[in-house]
């Protein structure tokens, strides 16, 4: 028996966390995220059979920022293999903030210590195959195409102008572990990847459907087609529960206990096996940078429909 | 359709692993851990059926060691409630080493980040009700009495002893904490309860009955009687999985995928939902502290029966 | 041409000062130094030539707290050697606060960085010579009687009993570094020790007089014995210097200039080559732990004699 | 009577110390340095009275290195004021590497903890004045020419390439430093100035000259006129003596207790009150990047003329 979500739960979850929008901070720190509309909430379900349901703003798009950290993950797992990028990205959680560099200088041999906090992003983006920024970005996309079935998906110029301009802090963990020979090539070439990376703008409907590819054990929900092999997309799933959600993974595993992946722009995608893929938005974020509406709707979609893993 | 494991198939995996009891480091920090034999390796599976099945030396009692933080904090969340508990110590995965005390100064106000590390689980054993050392360790083997069925279970006087002696360490990071105002009272007598409570002494079968319970949502298996509130019993495997294998947490997530919590002993407690309570034990340790054979077995166990929850 | 300071200096420099005993804070964290009374300030300056003058409350005594980390070293550098003693402790100044841990766990092997913080001040009296704690109080009060020439001197059982009930931090430094063999023996006996040595009890000339033995070279100032060998003196000023004024002693070496160390009580010791010793007292504390107006005496003395050694 | 130097002295000490130059590791960082001949040594006294001698292969060029933390700190402060340049650099020594970066995170709000660190040192390169890296890089080279009354100084324009190319760790200190508002502008332009600043080349009595006019409180040892204000002449000098040895400066004030500060290259400037200037070269480095030559060159020198200031 299988568990789904009718589009009178969406509605009726729209509706109750529409009285919290004013709740949160939108994130400000370029200014093509800080004017993002605290109303513009959404949630997208899509189930492994194909059936898909949304509520809230669905035709509004938005970037998926550190969701990307996933897909990247994805790709470079694919590209190089398990033993080349966990040679370079440790796998365990982290009780530093995603943007430290401090674990960087007391490991010895440095090493990111997961691909989810930035450094290890970082290190995990370097390693996408492609010989130029728009050769890796072009591959991304193509396989975020797949995974989201819509081959118009694009990054947004102006977002990866204004980040690739004000990333300080990834210039400043990408020229550490240069130094440290955890990463190799052109710095500005690598931040250029990564902010058009963190750049690409989906709808509701297309990132739970991304979400509902690695729910499929990595298989396309229509065609069956192992886009992700079944172990990566496992892979990817662990990390989502394990520092997904910043530096309040542990307490989202609580709270909720789905493997989810948020990122600054108020965006939060979750896989769940035997269910389906979910995504849930809206711009204005708790203090550990989560969107306090997507966490909201997230914590009554597993309590109604009993999805916490544990 | 359950997934079952049958006598055939523990009776191999043990067959197939005593070729590899030579590998690691039996723990050498007390005495009486150090004379353990490197033989003596057991599993046990404990469905929610009922139904147990063992091999190995399923004779041999062990101590519990760190597991024994899991069923601290079962009985401390059940006395003290949720909120209690969570303000002393957090709920975050760590990226530092089990014993580490870095993070209780740099953090403010100190705290402990998760109650696995020595320092949270310290706190939490202080949170046990009880106006003495041997009332508090008295109700906790009460509750695990009530966990395994079984009313004869001891702690071992002498390794507590030893440890008793030996613990600087703890007795750093607890007058670090009680400085800190995370933790009040003696902290001999907390020592003296901590140490007692780590020298729990079960067998394999005892300890895969303790699993099970988790695994049933806080159920009694045989008698269907609540013995741990179901919230509380989802926690409790929540950390299991973030935090419970020490720094390999997270590449124990990636490789076995189940909510499991080792010891310096060489047992490892496993628990999953729709299957039952898993104990595998073997003394030589890896160099994360985790056991050797223990690790292999949960392995096979895993990928065999299909039983992450990734 | 020697550099004097007159009575008529040290009465102008008490009556300035005594403008501003309503700054800073009177340290709180035991309730003997909390009830001193803030107006109780003073100055006093011994010279080389045995000449003494002073001003404000000198008949008032007072703890001498961390300047006793001063005595003590010099006290283990003569009972124990320069090798034997920095193979335990470092000489190197720290970024860290006087009572952090962090560095102990970071630092591989763990080594106090040098005997002003707390870690390396305890390490540093665990090597004074005595099977008891009153064995090696007693030579160090005997120590005390020589440089301050007055065997009357003693400790106050009351704040000293007051300070070893609640040192709770410095257990936990000193436990931390009896995990790592840094300090042996009995860690209730270390603290018993080292509580009677900060609560050692002066006046303002009797401390005077001691930092001006440090200042003639290790020389008694009326018999010219040596009392402490010249290069040991030595190390004591130098440690003075780098690191005798907290997390300060950067500031306080630019403001000032001199070989210092403070105490929480809110008296300091200077030492001056070829000039003599000082010694000034406020009870209430700056942020980073030294006396308000001790600190204004000294830059008023270092400016107008012109003694800083830069 | 005032101390001095004979050619014998000189000839007699580079003699002594010949003996050694097999050991330690000539700095191999850039190949530039890894060329130098650790055969190349030398030592010069400039004394106040205009006398200099020198000793070794005095013709023999050799670049700053970190020396030129002290030149440029003298002139952003000449520049800038002490106010402004330490409410952006911190006072104190620290325990840490010269090239630490985890300190600037755990300190709130950022702020490198003095200019003798990397990150110190570019934070105040930053403010020296000058709108492109030639204009500050001129005042710069115009200041040493003053110091050394030489006005033929330049840079190693192909040590300063290879330093640009290679300062990963400074580039990630700089953009760490650019995140958190310490330092503002191009990073790129601030690394041009830097390495430039870096490689700035001398001969041991160029540089013993420059030593001399810090000692003589900053004024010109010919003319008298003062080049350097004397306050921060001195707040030099007090760098020199907390952190100017890198991780070493403690154990130097002990062994030497003479304001000096190291450069990679070998060489070692030291300035000292009512003596002189000194500078010695010796291109093979002590495991803490001191050159082990240049330190026993200093520490006879220091113990014949006792010339330590504690």
């Amino acid at each position: 028996m299988q568990k789904k979500v009718s589009q009178g739960m969406v509605d009726e979850w729209i509706e109750h966390v529409s009285a919290f929008t004013q709740l949160g901070k939108v994130a400000d720190y370029i200014p093509a995220l800080e004017k993002q509309d605290r109303e513009n909430i959404a949630i997208g379900v899509y189930h492994l059979d194909g059936e898909c349901v949304g509520a809230g703003k669905v035709e509004n798009t938005f970037t998926i920022q550190s969701i990307s950290k996933v897909l990247a993950l994805a790709l470079a797992l694919m590209d190089q293999g398990e033993d080349y990028v966990f040679a370079r990205v440790g796998k365990e959680p982290s009780g530093d903030p995603f943007h430290s560099i401090a674990k960087l200088e007391t490991t010895n041999p440095s090493k990111p210590l997961n691909p989810m906090i930035n450094a290890g992003a970082l290190a995990v983006t370097n390693m996408i195959e492609g010989t130029t920024p728009d050769e890796k970005v072009g591959r991304l996309l193509a396989f975020v195409h797949e995974l989201a079935n819509d081959h118009s998906i694009q990054y947004d110029q102006e977002i990866a102008n204004s980040e690739y301009e004000t990333a300080y802090l990834n210039r400043s963990l990408a020229f550490f572990m240069k130094q440290h020979h955890v990463i190799e090539g052109s710095i500005e070439e690598l931040l250029d990847t990564y902010t058009k990376q963190c750049a690409i703008e989906v709808n509701i409907k297309q990132l739970a459907r991304i979400g509902a590819v690695f729910a499929n054990e990595g298989k396309d929900i229509e065609s069956g087609r192992q886009i992700i092999p079944r172990q990566l997309a496992r892979i990817c799933k662990t990390f989502m529960v394990t520092c997904g959600m910043y530096d309040a993974s542990g307490s989202f595993a609580i709270r909720v206990g789905i493997p989810a992946k948020s990122g600054v722009s108020g965006a939060v995608m979750g896989s769940v096996k035997d269910f389906g893929g979910i995504a849930v938005f809206g711009p204005a974020l708790d203090e550990k940078g989560n969107s306090v509406v997507g966490m909201q709707l997230l914590e009554m979609l597993s309590s109604r429909l009993e999805l916490s893993i544990f």
